[in-house]
């Protein structure tokens, strides 16, 4: 096989398996190559990722070692992106009743949740993240997108019992937009204990859903290392968690005058983009 | 730019952008080379894929013409990926009440995502789908999974009335499964006239939840273009749809017994795999 075509395989290959460490080995049986060229063939790949801004690769030297392709996107594109999305947002004709705001299309968006879960992947890069957790419905595609480049499983919290998932834990937690308690529950055999798990969820007004989150992954003994949002809205002043970033801030909705003002969130300003 | 550095960032571009038709000049532009170089890029991208049976590049000539990266996975890579599902899936643990079975770690992995995406894709990678619908909770990451590959929207039916959706259409159908009348809704605005739709879901009986689904594609004047879902319980003899495939069958559960036997379903012999 010659380089140009290891070239496109190997990139395919890691691609698809995004954080997976490969051993050099692996490849040089692979392409029936020596592991020298094996080593050059990675030092391009490392250098055409780096100078897009859109990838690390990472070698662990070793006898354990190998290399890691991580999703990795530059400041300038995160920039770009969100800049766009928080405009595309600004669409009147995206306000719901109730303080809501209409985004089944971004979420239902292939591209655009490969963009988001990039962005998501990149912060939480190096977190040691062991689960992303959502809650259903809207929050599943988001989760999704953001386990996929940081390949590790993704698990859902549900809002009512199913017959389908065996035995479950549930917590009771305040949904504050709509001032009542309310009940979520997660499978017992879902979530292994310690688990460091990444929350991700679509909209956030006061935080309600979130603290309902927490509640269950303590019940777990797990730990939250991070929690992310598509949209937060920022014009609801009482917040009932701490510590949350967004992609997405709702300044303000007016229904009446029809105006919707959005901005970029806390997301990048918390992001070690490192060199990108 | 090397040639090499084209080959990676070429296939990283074209693999973050299926079935989406790039014009030769949009790569000559962004590599300053010239189009002869670029075609025979595009060559060696295309050998490499398919010597892999693992994606087609298809070349559309004339003023309009560019390139275009097909998802395609080799009848080989399917039928051992389906006969390693489903003897993952002949586990006793699995066996939950009612004829239903535990798939929430298929469902929440993202590299089982991948493989069940990327066989479903190249089943309907010709069918020209416009969306991919589902319905809500346990359809939506393998819907997800399919739309990445096509390239294409998905959309979600849901249970019950949802305050952030806006309008909505709703249809009743039968529950085979629970015995009873359900309903099952979607908003007015994320499903167009005319559409060529792709049905998934993860677990069919009879296929009532099925049928729901087409009634409301019908009342949106679209068109089924395909019915596909991951497990199908092949003991319910009697079926309510007609033309749907399967990625396994679960041909027998017995509770009392801890027995569950599966096997790969219908969709490899329904997929015309060409040279593949």
């Amino acid at each position: 096989m010659k380089r140009s075509e290891r070239l496109v395989d190997m990139t395919k290959y890691l691609m698809e398996r995004p954080h997976d460490l490969i051993p050099l080995p692996f490849f040089a049986k692979r392409y029936g190559a020596a592991k020298s060229s094996i080593s050059e063939d990675l030092a391009i790949l490392k250098h055409t990722l780096a100078s897009n801004q859109d990838g690390i690769l990472e070698t662990v030297a070793g006898a354990a070692g190998g290399v890691r392709y991580i999703p990795f996107w530059g400041k300038k594109h995160a920039q770009k992106y969100l800049n766009e999305l928080a405009s595309r947002i600004e669409d009147p004709d995206r306000i719901l009743a109730g303080g809501f705001v209409y985004l089944s299309d971004i979420i239902g968006n292939p591209q655009d949740l490969d963009k988001i879960g990039k962005l998501i992947a990149t912060r939480y890069a190096y977190s040691n993240i062991d689960i992303v957790m959502t809650i259903e419905t809207k929050g599943i595609a988001l989760a999704q997108a953001v386990a996929r480049y940081l390949n590790v499983p993704f698990i859902i919290a549900r809002k009512r019992s199913k017959v389908t998932e065996g035995a479950t834990v549930s917590v009771n937690y305040i949904s504050s937009s709509l001032d009542r308690v309310s009940k979520m529950e997660l499978p017992t055999r879902v979530l292994k204990e310690n688990s460091n798990v990444l929350l991700i969820d679509d909209y956030m007004m006061a935080g309600g859903t979130l603290t309902g989150m927490q509640q269950l992954v303590k019940e777990f003994n797990g730990n939250i290392a991070g929690i992310c949002v598509l949209c937060e809205a920022d014009f609801d002043d009482v917040k009932l968690i701490e510590g949350h970033l967004s992609l997405v801030k709702i300044k303000k909705i007016d229904d009446k005058r029809k105006v919707i003002m959005a901005e970029p969130g806390s997301l990048i300003a918390h992001t070690d983009f490192g060199n990108f």
